[in-house]
């Protein structure tokens, strides 16, 4: 596995760990901004994973594909789908 | 709990097991834009979630603080912070 | 004019302008990218003027609909309406 | 030119149409959310100005060059740059 995937891994993980942690501030009903701040916190951990998944995928699978002329076409659509998703979120 | 509580616990729920899903995604050497759509999908969640938190904050107690008179620019202040996050996002 | 509405005016003055130049660059058949990084700093332009006057809005026009009791709920609806706004954009 | 880049064009001169009118909506001092809700829709029109840019680019520049194995890497360097941009807004 390399490393931005280890580090997505970790991302992911930690943005487990404070949604349970979420969950709870709910249910002890605290105060709403300072949950809203925490789903905030981590929609970035969520983004952060996603960034370091795309990055090594380009690096790697993408680039991969257009030097061996194997369905570079078909991964190159597939980052304009990626890309038009970001756009509309 | 108000219903709005309840649906974001839902979602959170829902988001959290999708991330635990995307951890063995990883760790399975899944292929990288199934990884990245999910988690776009669990981002989704978590914005539906805070959405829901943020509207019933507005609905209940910035309306209960404006018609008491309590602390009503503290928490219009509050509101600006958090429009700026999502802003900045 | 408050001094956020100043601000935000310059701010659509200078977008307009970029805007106008990126048009050109189109026409001129630039490099894509640089077409590309052109419109995202227009559009970090405009969400400024849109922060800017969402929070004079808010420090002003709310604070003092919930001072004088005077349709405070219906401003507090609009600022729900323009959250759900951002954070489906 | 390519029939994507004469759309973008066409949303970039509505949108430059459309700032003008909020320039005069300030200074005229209309309501502020009437304001903010036509910055919102100049704003999605640069986005899709540029998720048209992004796409021909992609399926036309960034492909030819995975044929061509002229400076692919290169390319593709430059779409993870725009994807970090557009994920950090």
């Amino acid at each position: 596995m390399n490393s931005e995937k280890k580090k997505a891994l970790q991302s992911l993980k930690t943005a487990k760990g404070q949604i349970e942690g979420i969950i709870r501030m709910i249910e002890d009903e605290r105060y709403c901004m300072d949950i809203s701040n925490q789903i905030l916190a981590a929609q970035s951990l969520l983004k952060r994973a996603n960034l370091l998944i795309l990055e090594q995928h380009l690096s790697h699978c993408v680039k991969d594909a257009c030097h061996n002329e194997e369905n570079a076409d078909e991964k190159i659509n597939e980052i304009i789908t990626i890309i038009e998703k970001l756009m509309s979120k």
